[in-house]
This record gives structure tokens, sequence and C-alpha cells, in this order.
């Protein structure tokens, strides 16, 4: 998690007219790539790219199934540009550039179902999470994706599978299409989880074994505000299929229902999986805590032991020690012997009373 | 539990077309046995093991209930062999295969009604708890039960009702059965919470008796997990009840209702105890830090009362030690005598203050 | 609590068919007594004890309400017969046996109403709270009531209202006497939150005079699990009520529903002085923590003052105790003097220090 | 908030009959004061004491308002004569005298509505917060109001209104004389907030300026318990509140909604504050723990300053106070300096090591 | 926040009339102003300032929109009249004066939209939060915004729109100017979010890198107080966002809707941020505390290690310091060079022991 893309700069956008069209996130220098697929069961083109002006909502009757996939929101001319030719509504212009928009569902007049959501993407390399603003338009016949520019197109298993045959993708129609492309993603939010779960299970071994330090609660606390974030972002989701499950719109079809049904079912799972950690690492923190207690006694144990033994010989040893002239023990020719018998009895007797009360 | 099963390997799974059957449990070698029972009020007959091909949806006027019992599902063919012979979704063999699938109720247009559950078994040898995924699909006059391939077949008792009497189970239909199998394995959910009461009793003993080590914190944690576990396997079967009762299925009987109903209340019984006992370890860890901390105030306490008696006495002892040449007192021939009882008087002064204060 | 009655013995109950009769309870040697009574505005006749072969259904137009109050539970023969007499449900009769049964209602078929409850009894001579399962059968003209067999009859107050005068529970039908029972019953739990309110001012006094022990936080944590206890004994009666209130069955007449709403307003007050309750002990044990923290504070203040004041000025001491040849100082006739007063000086010092930080 | 009042005495109610009259406040020895005040926008009259047998019900086409003010509950000859003079139910009654009945509203059969409320009040002498049970019955043209006997009326400020002018008060019906007395009581509701408020802000400049104590956690402790015991007492009049506004009774006119939603507001407004009090209560503990805390810490750190830098020194000078014969060191005529010297540098060593790690 | 402003003086409204119009908040000289602007898609009039006695209803035919602006809201008898010339019910007036008064929405009968809300304002300068009290009312036709006193007009950039051109503002009537006054007002709540997430960042900066004192701690407190303030702010505004959109109000034309679920939207991501940082608060918290107990664990093991090394060694040299007529060792020529060696002996001992231990 970049911590600059994390506020919206709401200083600069005080007093701009709502449904201004702005881009909020990293600087990009790419031009924005379209693509297009046209499919039905039978066949498919693809054309990549293709003119911004070629884009056009198609005819009611068509017999294929239209995508248009637009790479890169940070160019407001283009964004307007498909919103007039897909007559879309400014707002949701605007929370497709908005590159901090929560999850949402928006339906327009039963013509449009709008859907925005989050790529969550682990890089190994940098062990960071990626994120990723993704807006789905689904229409009549046809579906406008829009997803941030990056260097690998997320929804290539996608296209894969509509190019390797007539499977279940190309055989329904702009819905489906609609459930696979989500479904892809909560497919990466699987990942991540696991990824998350491997990084506890090595913390949890650190903390049983007790060879954690301070370090590792640091790591504890980053991996609490990522599972906090992760939740922040997959929550709404579950919302976003509730909406589509209960809404009826025409532009879903019935057979398409189970899908999205079992959609829910994996983000459930994903959020159930999260919430099963914030526990864990709350129960973890406990532990550590504890041995952190534990290690504090025994030196105190320690500290204890060793100045209530030999404090007490001490003295006695400073009482010998003094010069008064008239101090009939020190003449005693055994008097030696007997004090350091009574610093040894004193010293067990020490012994047996700490072991009894359990702090040796 | 054996971690090795709480991930499924998300990553290997991006990209794969939904409903794909793909087994993510332990490998088994065994190959999956399929038993069928027919039967009604006045017979029963029971082949085992059938062939695959042999498992038809029977005929909707028959007069049995043909149970077909399945064991073993990690062969995708299989299962996708049956899911054609009993028009099942391929959604739902996804999940009859899916083990982390965690449990749910799906209404396929009321002609199926598909449940899975997980089978809890306490293994007393290892001492761990063994999960088994389960899977129920009643249709008219018929119920198919996928269960994990293990040694002991968990459906043992109600295959024996029936063999055994003409009782309530032979007098019912597949509904009822439907019943029967998850109220064998809601029964075993009382016995893994005995177990784990068992367990927090030996556990509260220990610490209200204090004798809990770090190792008793250790054990309380390892049980939370557990209990969390276990939570997360029983709730959802709460709202497969739910649906079951609420949703008024026709597979469903009038006359099984109050059963369902008594198996709900059951669960509900289960889910009360492991919250109970949740609440207790949160107790038990406040009395166990609350123990801990009252062992290093007594420690504590030592140390300042042993320090606080000799130091100063030492100092005085020190005093005399000293070689200066004019040092009047060392020569007075009861100045010896005198520091002693100076001595003893601020001992017996500072034991005094400590025991008014409680500190001894 | 008896923690025998804690436990169904699940495990024994494994396989065995739904609806199967089995006491769990303690073990008991009395037989159960049956008693009748029929009562109308005008006249009343007690039979007690009478056969359990007299025990019929009584005629719908019978111009008596009839009660019959069965002693004891254990026998499941008894029990059989008389579900069999007055047409029970077997699942009915199940929890009418089972001890570990929490409470909640069963509405069969608009002709029984069944309410399963605890009676809670506090018993001063074991400091300890009894529990009791009782079980009241409402129907037509009739109710049948079923009490685990003790020394005392927890109905006695109803009966002897029914005998002393024609009032209201003589007046009204078989639900009024429902209500009335079940009055009785929560009255008592009034008694039981009185008691722990009690324990609870002695804690606070304690806790609040600094007089707690570490056996006072024992006492705190015995009652937190009574309270969660009983808490989950008088919960689901809010809701058996709530469905009393709602169901709007035949059996309860117009008349009788401010009674019900009057009792389900007692069912709260008894649950928000838990609550309260509850809310209390977390605060004690707040303020407990924070005076033992303090107490461990002043010692550690009591520890490092005399330290800090002793160990310099014996470290003076020990620089003149050594038996260098040249050393200036000890010669001096005032050299001893000179280090008295150094060494007041120092302490002098400490002790203003110390004692503007404020920890003397 | 006098413990006394706290509990009923549950146990001597055991066994009475559901209705019964029974006061169960503080023992009170004057006679109930009766008040009759009928009004409209014209005129209005004043009875002042007026004798029990005197209050009827009015007839339904009365042009006055006649409310009767019952100033005393501990009567129940008084209150269940009013009972059968109104026809009012005897539940109804038992909630009248029932001091410890918490907040509620009845609806009887839309020809009464009953509601209970508490009234607070702070007195300032004994830094305490007074309660009083009031209940409110409407009925058509009239109300009759209950509170216990007090030295002051608390509806003063109301018939004050009524006399001085025919203002709001005068020219509405008896529901809004319902409102009128309801939003007196809820106003009182804001001052003692505002007290508790500004008692917080003492203690949180206590505590933020480090002078807080032991004390200072018990402060917090009792405002917790009487926030606590406040919140249980308003909480239940939005409710009360909810069922006027909702249930649409013909005894409240269109009109006076909008007053009945204002004093809902109110009332939220109280909650509101009351648990931003609670939270930060919470806040204060933690501030104050954390202080605490870091005064451990210095003094602790002050300890370990002073016996890291002498102990070893005295060690030292240990070593050259033994009395060997061969101690090559004592002859030397530099020796005593040398190891002056060689204490000096190791006690600046220890505080540079100090003040770089921020100890001192 | 100002303190002073947070309490009404509840003791002073003791018994007033409801709906008497009082201004609680702070002493303002200024006189109130108010401007009138008309505007429609193609002209705009602004009268600033305008005579009370010209605000009158527009008549419902108007082809303006008209738009009072009234600032400053402590005049009673302003706020009076311009309630009676647009007929709007004392309680509403109430609420406008009423600066204490929490966000809500009124509807009056369809002809009028109350909207009560906060304005935030960061004041960098004072490091302060400025509220300011706003309440909006829409009518057929017209709005009027009362707002406090202040230097600066915060619907400035509203204005400065409708003057520049014809844009979305102009076009749409009165609801659409409701709803681009509360946008307004809600950009300022991200300005504000986005100033305490700095705060924070740099918190957790100085948290994380272990610079944090015990001022950090407080600064920590007083945020999370800001932060409640503002929840306590935000979240009745969602509240009032919902009553728009649900209850169907003929004043809001269907075409504005979308506009206010945008709007609610960005209210919820606010209440979300907030909510995230409650939560990054509390594990900073957790951080600080664990950083704190980690130095004080390293201040004890200092005082131990030293400790327990030199108080054997101080000991042993007292021993041989003690003056014995007969001590054999001290006559030894070797005896001290023993001792030496004892001594490092023993230290070396302790030293591998405490490294041993993870001590040191």
């Amino acid at each position: 998690m970049s911590k600059r893309r994390r506020h919206r700069s709401a200083e600069k956008m005080l007093g701009t007219s709502p449904g201004t069209l702005t881009y909020v996130g990293e600087e990009i220098e790419h031009a924005t790539k379209i693509k297009r697929i046209d499919y039905n069961a039978t066949e498919y083109h693809i054309d990549d790219p293709i003119k911004l002006s070629t884009c056009q909502i198609p005819a009611s009757e068509t017999p294929y199934v239209s995508w248009i996939d637009v790479d890169g929101i940070h160019e407001p001319k283009v964004v307007a540009a498909l919103g007039q030719q897909y007559h879309l509504h400014p707002l949701l212009l605007e929370d497709v550039m908005n590159t901090e928009q929560k999850p949402k569902i928006d339906l327009y007049d039963d013509t449009v179902v709008f859907v925005t959501l989050k790529m969550l993407h682990h890089s190994r390399a940098r062990q960071e999470i990626d994120i990723e603003h993704v807006s789905l338009v689904l229409g009549k016949n046809y579906l406008v994706s829009f997803q941030e520019e990056r260097t690998k197109d997320i929804f290539e298993p996608v296209i894969e599978r509509i190019k390797a045959s007539s499977g279940k993708t190309r055989r329904n129609g702009a819905d489906y299409l609609l459930y696979a492309l989500m479904d892809v993603m909560v497919d990466h939010y699987f990942v991540i989880t696991e990824r998350i779960g491997e990084k506890m299970d090595e913390l949890e071994e650190q903390i049983v074994q007790e060879r954690a330090t301070q370090q590792t609660l640091g790591t504890l606390y980053t991996l609490k505000r990522e599972l906090a974030f992760i939740r922040r972002t997959v929550y709404p989701l579950r919302d976003v299929l509730g909406v589509l499950l209960r809404e009826e719109s025409e532009l879903i079809q019935h057979s398409t229902l189970p899908y999205l049904r079992d959609l829910a079912d994996h983000v459930n799972q994903v959020i159930e999986t999260l919430e099963s950690y914030r526990e864990l690492i709350g129960g973890l923190m406990d532990v550590y805590y504890s041995i952190v207690n534990n290690r504090m006694n025994s030196v105190m144990k320690t500290l204890t032991i060793v100045s209530a033994i030999f404090i007490p010989l001490t003295f006695i040893a400073g009482i010998y020690g003094m010069n008064f002239a008239n101090m009939p023990e020190l003449r005693s020719p055994t008097g030696y012997f007997w004090v350091l018998f009574v610093m040894a009895f004193i010293a067990i007797g020490e012994i047996v009373y700490f072991k009894r009360r359990g702090w040796m």
C-alpha cells in the first residue's frame, strides 16, 4: 500500500462542481488503450487497439456480446467521450476516474448496471499489495470495463477462455461476462489471504517458540493494518453482490444467478478468513505480551534471589569489618569459621524458602 | 486440525473456469466406494458396493426411498458422472469436491435440496479434531450423500437403524433421512464440545489452584483457536437449518419439520456452549494474569523488604569500617554493642512499618 | 451449580434414535408423584397423589380447569405413559426429560403450547444456586406441569392461592395458570439477583476500601461465571414470552395478554439487572487492578528511595575503609566528621529531590 | 443514588398474587395530596387540595382538560380508589406504586395511555442524584399524574404556565399536557448531564495535568456507575416516545406529534451525550494508566541508574578494604589516587551510556 | 473545539415553554445580514443586503429559484419574523437557533423540508476545528439558508458557480441547490479528515521510530476526542440523506436523486475513514505501550545484570575485609590473587549465563 494513494487531495476539490472529472491517482504517462471483443457461441472478433470513435453502443438486436476493455482511466477526455457514446451519467464517470472510490453498485434506470471494485495484486518483489481501481458497466448486449493502466492486463485469463473454446463464457451473455470478470478478481483475493496466512503462520511460530522480538510486534501491527485495509476493500463487495442478487435487474438473466450466488459465497469465505485472521492476531498479541511479561518476571526473580541472598550476608561481613576496639568475637580463634557457617546456613535457608515458593 | 488442510491452493486456481471440478483436500489412493440402500416401512435392500453406472435417478412413483452413499470425493470423473446421472448443477458438484467449502444450503428449483456440512470427529489418540467434508443431495424419493473417504463410515448408526427395525427412519421419506444424517453429525458436535469442556475444567483447576505455567497459557491459546475453528464450522449450520425451515420446499414434508426444529435447537445449544466456553477462556486469562501479577508483586515485596532492611544496616557497618585515625566511637569499649543495638532497633522499626502497610 | 450436571453425556447418546427418552440428570430414587387439581371460580378438588392411569385428557366442554402436577421426570415409563394419554409429540417428551434443555417454547398445531424453563433456587446453606428443569404443557382446559423431584414443591404458593379464595387464578382459565406458574418462577429470579447484588455490594466495599486480596478476584470470577450461567437461563425466556405474545395461539385468551406482557417486563428487568452487574464487575476489576498496581508502585518507590539514599553513602564509607598505605584524608583529625557531614548533606539532598518529584 | 432504593425486596414478594399493590420505596409519613386543575383556552380552575371522592372520570363532552395531580404513591388504598374511579387495570396500578419499575409505556385498548418514567434531580447539597418515580395516565380529556411525595412539586413550571397566560398549553388538549410534563422532566436530564460534564472537565484537567491520584480513579469509577444508572433510566424513554409516535393512538392529536418528535430528539441528544461521556471516561482511564506507568518507569530508571553506578564502585572499594597480607597495590603511594581515578572513569562512562540510551 | 460551546446552559432553560426562541451560542455583536439570489437557466439577480421585510414566500408559479441566505442566527426577532413570512413551525425555528442541535431532517407536511447540519472548518492558525450551525429550509421554488455569522461566507463557491455560467446549478431547481450547499459542506469534511490523517501519519512515524514520549500519548488522546466529536457530527448526516432518499418528498425531483445518492456515498466514505482512523489509533496505542514496556524491560535487565554480578563479588570482598584475628587465607601470600581469580571466574560465569538466557 503506497501511502501516497491513500488521501484524495480534498482541499483542491473544494468548490468544484459535482460530476467534474478529475483523476486523483498516481501520475501516468501512457495513453489510454482500448480493446474490443465481440463474441457469441460460434465466433469471436478481437480488435486491439481500436480508436475511441469506433466505440458505439451496439444495436439491441446484435447477435454478439460486445466487450469494450478500457486500459487507463487517467484521461478525462477519453472517459468523457466514452460516457457520451454510451449515454453514461456524469456521476458514474466521476466514480470511474476516482481511484479513491470504495466498491459499490449503481443501477441506472434498468438500462445500465454499474459496478466498481478493487483489484488486489500481491507483488512478491516489493512485498506490497497493489491496488487497481476497476469499473464495469453492463448494458444490454455490451459491457464496458475500465481498469487503471498497468503492465499486465488482469482480464487476460477471461480473454484466453473466450479465445480457447466455446465454453460457458461464450455461450452466455454480457451478464455472465460481468460475473466472469468479478470472479477473476475475487480469485486474486484468495491469493492475497493465502499470502497473509503464510505470514501469520511464520509469526505464530516465532511467537509460540518465544523467538519474538519488538520487531515481531511491529510486523503484527503492519499485518493488522493490511488486514483492515483489505477488509474495507472486500466488505462492500458483499453488498454489491447482494444488490445484484436481490434487485432482479432485467440485465441479469436467471441462469446467471447461481454463479453470482456462488461468487457471493466466495466473497463471504474471504471475509470470514480475514475475520479469523484478525481474531488470531489478537490472540497472538496476548501470547506475546504474556511471554514478555514472563521474561520480565524471571528477570525480577533473579534480581530478588541474588539480592536477598547476598545483601544480608554482606551486612554480616560488614559487621566484622568494623574497627571497634572491643569486639570480643574477633579475638576468638574459631570466630571466622563460625561466621562462615552462619552465612552458609542463612544462604541455604533462603534457597530452600525460594524453592518452596516456586521462585527457583 | 492439520494445518496443511487450512489453505486452498488459491494461486493454482487463478483463471480456471468456474465450475471446474478440482479436488483440493489431502491426497488419497483408495478408489471411491458407492453403496445403495433402498427401503420403505416393510422392506430394505442394501447393495454394497455398486457400480457407478447403476446409479440412476429413481422413478418418481417408486415405493422405495433410495439412498446412494458415495464414500470418496477425490475423483472428479466419478463425481462428474454422478452429477450427470442425477442432473446436478456444475456449481453443486464443485462444492461437493471443494473440501474448503463452508457449510451451506442451496435450493435448485425445488427439485433438489443441496446441503454441505462438516463432520467433526475427535481423535483421542492424536488429541486432534478430524474434519470431514460431507454433502447431501435430497431429491424426490432419493438422497445422495458424499463423504470423504475414511476408514470408518460415519453414517453407520443410521444404516444400523434401517436394518434393525421398521422404526421412524423406515416409516418416513428421504427428507427424514436427510434429517437423520445431519442429526448424527450434530451429535458428534456434542461429543467435541464435551471434550473441550473437560479440557477447560482441567485448565480452570490448574489456574485457580495457582499451578498454571506459561504452557497453560499456550494451551488456552490453542483451545481458543480450536473453539474459533469449530464455531466457524457450526455457525453456518444455523442458517442452513433456518433456510430448510423457512423456505417450505416441497421436498420437505410437514411432519419432518418438528424434527428439523429440534435439530436447530441442538445446533443452537452447541453454539451457546461454545460461546460460553469462549467467555470462560477470557475470564480464565484474566485470573491467570492476575495471579502472575500477584506473584510478581510478592517477588518485588521480598526484594524491597530485604533491601530496605539490610542496605541501611550495611551502611552503618561501613561507617565503622572506615580507617580514619580519629574516630572516637571506635575506642569506646561499649561502642560495638551500642551499634548492634541501634541496628536491631532500625531493623525492628522497619519490620513494624512493613507489617503495618501490609507488605509482610 | 453442581458441575456434574453441566455436561450431557454426549458420547453415550451417539447413534440413538431421535425422540428416545433418556433421563440425563442426577440419579434419583424416589418414585414420581402425580397430583391433580380441578378448579373453577366456585369450587376446587385436589387429588394427591393420584394414579398414573387416571390422568386423562379432559373433555373439551368440562367446566373445570384441570391441572396435573408431575413431581419427578426421571422415569421414562411414566413420562411416556403421560405422553400417550395426552397425545404429546415424542420430541416434546424428550425435552421434558432432558434436564440440559435450554428454556424454549413450541407450539404443536395450536392444540398444545409447550414451555420449558428453569427454576433457580438459591440455597443459603450451600451458598449455591439449585437448578430445576420445569416443563409446562398447556392444552384446552388443562395444564400438565413437570418438575424435577425435590423436597419442596415450587408451585406451592399457587396451590395455596387456589385453595385460599376465588381470586384471579380461580376465575381465569388454564392459560392464566400457565402465567401464574411462570410468574412464581420469575419471582425467584428476582431473589437470586438480589442475592448476587448483596454479594456485589460486599465485594465493592472490600475493593473500594482497599481490603481486597487475590481471593476477592477469585470471588469476582466465580460471580461472573454465575452471572453468565443465569443469563443463559433467563435470556431465552424473553423469546418464549415474545412467541406467546406474538403468535396469538387460540389457547391464550385476550385477557391474559396484559399479564404476560407484565411478566415479559419483569424478565427484561431481571436481564437488565444482570447486565448492569456484569458491567459493574468489569469496573470493579479495573479498580482492583489499579489498586494492586498502585501498591506495586509504592513498593517500588520505597525500594528506590532506600537504595538511592544508602547505596551512594555505603560507597563513600567503602572508600575510607580501603587499606591503602597512603590515604591523606584518613590522617586528618577532622576527616571522619567531614565525611559524616558530606553523607548527611547527600542524604538530605536526595530526600529533597524525591519530595519534589512527589515520590515521598 | 441512595443504595437502599436499588433493591426491590424480592423475597417478601414471593408468592403474592400478581397485581397486588405494595409500596416498595422509602418510608413516608405524609398523607397523599391531590390537586385538580381544569382549564381551557379561556379559563382555568385550581382546587388544591381536593378530596379523593371528588376525583371522577370527566364526561367525554366536557369543555375542560382535567388534570389530577397525585402527590404521594405510598398509600395502596388511595391508589386503588383512584384506579377504580378511573377504570384502571390492576397491573397499571401495580406499576404506579412500584418505584423499581423502569420507564415504559402501555396502551390499554385505546382508552388509556399509560407512561411511567423517572424524574432525576441533582441535589447540589448532597452531591447526589435524587430519583422520583412518576406515572402519567392519559385519557379522553383528562390526565392523572402520580409523583412520589417530595417537598417540591416538579410540575410547578407547567402549572405556572397554565396560570400565566392562555399560551400553547392552554390552547391544546390533554395530550399536549402529557408532552409538557414529560418535557419538563427531560429538561432536568439536561441539567444532570451538564453537571456530569462539569465533573468530567475537572477530572480531565486533573489527569492531563498529572495531578491525578488513586482517588481520581475512584471518582471516575463512581461517575461511570452514575452514567450507567442514568443511561438505564433514559434509554427506555426512547422506546416510550417511539411507541407514542408510531402507534397513532386516538388520544394523541396530529398537531402534538411534532412536539413529541422534538422531545424524542432531546432524549436522543441526552443519550448521545451520555455515550460520549462514557467513551471519554475510557479514554481518560487510558491516559491515567499511562501516566502512572510512566511514573513507575521513571522510578525504576532512577533505581537502576543509582545502583548501576554505585554498586560496581562499592565493589572496587570493597576489594581494597580486604585485609590480605600481600596486596601490592596497597603499598603504592599513588594507589589510592589511581583507584579514585578509575572509579571516576567508570562512573562517567556509565553516565554517558545511560544518556545515550535516553535513560537520563 | 472551544469548550465553552459544548454545553447548552440547561439550567436556565428549565421551565421555559417549548418553542421559545433563545440563542445559546457565542455572543455576537454584528447585525444579521440577509442576501437574496433569484436565478434560472437564463438569468440571475443578486440583492445583497436586502431588508427583512422584503423576504416573502415566492408565488408558486414563479420562473425563478429564490434563495434567501441569512447570515447570523443570534437575533430571535429576525428569525421569528422570517418564520412568520415563510410559515415555519416554531419548533423548526427553535432548531435554527439552537447551535447545540445535532444534524437532523424534518419534513413538515410535504410543504417544507428542513435540514440542519454542521459546517466544520479547520483553522490552520489556531490548530482547531471551527463548528458552524447551518440550517436549510427547502420549499416550493425557494430555499432559505441560515448560517452563524462569520467573517467568511461558506456558500461563496456556490454563489460563484451561479454567477459564472448557466451550468448544472442554474438549470436545476431549489432541490439541487439544497444538494449543492450540502455538498460544499461535505467537501469540507474531506479536508478535515485529510488533516487528521496527516497528524496520524506524523504520530505513527514518531511511535514506530520509538521517538514517542508521554506527550505523544496526550496528542493521541486529543485526536481520539476530536475524531469522536467529528463522528458525532457526521454520523447523523447519513440518516438525513437516508430520509431524503427514502421519503420521496414532492419537493425533491427524481433527477436530483442520483446526486443525493452520490452525496450519501461521500458521507459514508468520510465515516469509513474516521472509523479506520479510530482503529488505527487503538493499534498505535498498543504499539506505544509495547515499546514503553520493552524499555522498562531493558531497564530492569540492566539493573538485574549489574546487581547480580557485583553484589556477590562485593560480598566476597566483604568477607576478606573482616577483622578476625584468625583468618588463615589472609596470611597466604597468593590469597589475594586467588580471590581475584575466583571473582573473575564468577563474573564471567554469570555473563555467560545471562547471554544464554538472552538477557544481554
